[in-house]
């Protein structure tokens, strides 16, 4: 079989081996990796999780091993709506939730109920890498709007949409993470989420929020969701990775009912249903009240984390090294001086000074960011946190000072 | 928002409410339901899968809630590898195999991988109700080929290759269940594989396996897969829905290294990996021999309500009624007497004989089986299946004789 004649032609739009190979790279034991946005470990209590498990055995039975409905458990889909009130400030039941087997089904599923061919789709600039994908596979043309310290700039978004209009286009969806934004690190203040909502309602296109970190934040909870500031135009994602564990693989839509219904049928085709046994777990970890004691320490945990980040930057980094401050989440987001190519830059710094990160160039449509590059500060032992952040702030001065070198021609 | 304006054209191709309104029916607490395609609960040793799940926890440890490769749980690939060997006497490393988040992903990954708008698979017909939930998605154009009593009919599906041809397409996709075939309950002979796989690997077409319920066989083993038959030209899939439970919501493609890589690109913005505790229960319950050995009970377990359904059905069937004889799997396909409408008659064997099937034309690309629906024997309590299958005769019998009053015009 010549199986390289065979593909569809959505493979040529997916595949970026590169950042497999970088990953890769990354995973070696000698090096200090910022790579991956993997939850820290410590924030899995295993054994109340075991006992949770032993007890959904021993309660739950045979059901827990069976077939379940498409749109999910119907208990852990009424412990999510009653949980979004005081957690999120929206009002929302059973049949507003839809759970997935993580986030990134819950975006697929959300893609493949609206996107047709040649849409457009509005993203962050920089925005999360799997979201390409996810999206590519639809074969979509991308709005990339830029983000600054406050998330993204709805002034450019507004003027991206007003000139789509203008050709007699308009956007099918806009995706953005406003709290705690992946690779960003930045948060949406609630006057520019307000503006957001309004200029996305008065064109008449759905919101995709992104919700994954939102519960991990520091000093203070973000501002209210989008989905609370507009519930029926907002399709709210977020996952059980970060608050229990990414191989639960476990998340969640809240949307309007109708669009639940149109998203079970989508999701009848991908994988009919989500783990029976993961849900129940999850339902009684939840309904027992330790994953909200879980989020407190666990928020504890990452703002150390990234205070010892913080604090590595300002004590290593070279001129010209910029850098953002996240207020929650996982990851700080830095911008080199111009001229120095992130890519280039991490083959080195794996080589040389055995540290890893993702390179900029991943999170843009457009192959921009070759200067920039993500930190992911939440999985990294915190007591090599400040090695490492020395590693990459030395790799930077080494380039910077190559680039020098270049420049006047030593 | 007006959601109705934004879903995309493919949802036009997948809503099939009457199923999902008829299930439900079928789930009332008074109905003995033949409907859907459940394993007994009782083939799920909770207390040794309990035992296991404990020993995940302790000695996996936190590695059980992380991410986790794409491809798969590198032991599990392993371990399914290894068992393809003795199995399916299929030879296979790790690297011929990716785990996915059930048999219904698992086509969901290949038909991304392999299929364009207009493209033209080959479907069974009858053939696998959620397999339509799947192509239809992809905006396929179908090509059913009747079965018989050996399962797909290659005569016929050769005169459709060559006709297509002649009209300068080609198939993108052969899907078939050759073993216990779901609905048809019918198999390949050897000869018949043979003479299968010779054929599209003549016409250079690649064949999606669906090898769900092959490890259930009765008396004898089934003949060879096609897999095993043509291990390059053969996309393999199945599950542990069957042989652990499908709560687990796991299964896993056997293909060819080059195509792997392509499943797990897809994969990644599908769900980036299954579940990893779902993946090491099932590694450990697998590696201790717990799988093989439940195996052999459910089995038996099948056999014996393969054997009341048959024997009810030779004593309670009104004269015209034809059904299957399967020699393994969850499925009898019958076949009533033209002009009775198994739609029709499922309404009223749910409201006056508190019985439900499914009725045939949902099997069907093009409507067809007006006269026919499945039974599936696996779920119902062995107690209640002789009771069960005389109410479905006596329903059948009262539309047949309706049907003679109607056309004698009493």
């Amino acid at each position: 079989m010549e199986w390289r004649d065979v593909y569809a032609d959505r493979m040529d739009l997916i595949g970026d081996t590169a950042v497999i190979e970088l990953l890769k790279l990354a995973e070696r034991p000698d090096v200090l990796s910022f790579a991956g946005g993997l939850p820290d470990d410590a924030t899995f209590p295993m054994e109340a999780m075991k006992e949770v498990a032993v007890q959904v055995f021993e309660t739950h039975g045979s059901m827990s091993l069976q077939y379940g409905p498409t749109a999910g458990y119907t208990a852990l889909r009424e412990w999510i709506a009653g949980r979004m009130g005081p957690v999120e400030g929206v009002t929302a039941t059973a049949d507003d939730i839809i759970v997935t087997t993580g986030g990134i089904e819950a975006m697929d599923l959300i893609a493949k109920t609206l996107l047709n061919p040649g849409d457009v789709i509005v993203v962050e600039a920089p925005t999360y890498l799997t979201a390409f994908s996810v999206f590519r596979c639809y074969d979509v043309d991308f709005v990339a709007v830029d983000i600054d310290d406050e998330g993204m700039r709805v002034d450019l978004l507004e003027a991206q949409l007003s000139e789509l209009e203008r050709r007699g286009k308009r956007a099918k969806l806009i995706y953005t993470m406003p709290t705690f934004q992946n690779p960003g690190g930045v948060t949406m203040p609630l006057e520019r989420r307000r503006k957001l909502v309004e200029l996305a309602d008065r064109y008449n296109i759905p919101i995709l929020e992104d919700h994954a970190y939102a519960e991990l934040y520091f000093e203070h909870a973000p501002p209210p969701s989008l989905k609370a500031l507009n519930p029926d135009g907002v399709l709210f994602v977020s996952t059980f990775s970060k608050i229990f564990g990414p191989g639960i693989r476990l998340g969640w839509i809240a949307a309007p009912p109708p669009v639940i219904a149109q998203l079970c049928q989508a999701k009848l085709g991908s994988d009919q249903c989500s783990s029976t046994l993961g849900q129940r777990i999850v339902y009684e970890y939840g309904r027992q009240g330790l994953m909200d004691s879980q989020i407190v320490l666990s928020r504890a945990l990452y703002q150390a984390k990234r205070d010892v980040t913080l604090d590595a930057l300002a004590e290593h980094a070279p001129p010209g090294l910029a850098w953002t401050r996240p207020d929650g989440g996982f990851y700080v987001w830095l911008t080199a001086p111009e001229g120095i190519d992130s890519t280039a830059m991490l083959a080195w710094a794996v080589e040389h000074e055995k540290v890893a990160y993702v390179a900029g160039p991943s999170f843009y449509t457009d192959g921009r960011g070759a200067n920039q590059f993500r930190l992911c500060y939440s999985f990294l032992d915190q007591s090599l946190i400040g090695e490492g952040i020395s590693r990459v702030c030395r790799s930077v001065a080494h380039h910077v000072e190559r680039r020098h070198r270049d420049r006047i021609g030593v």
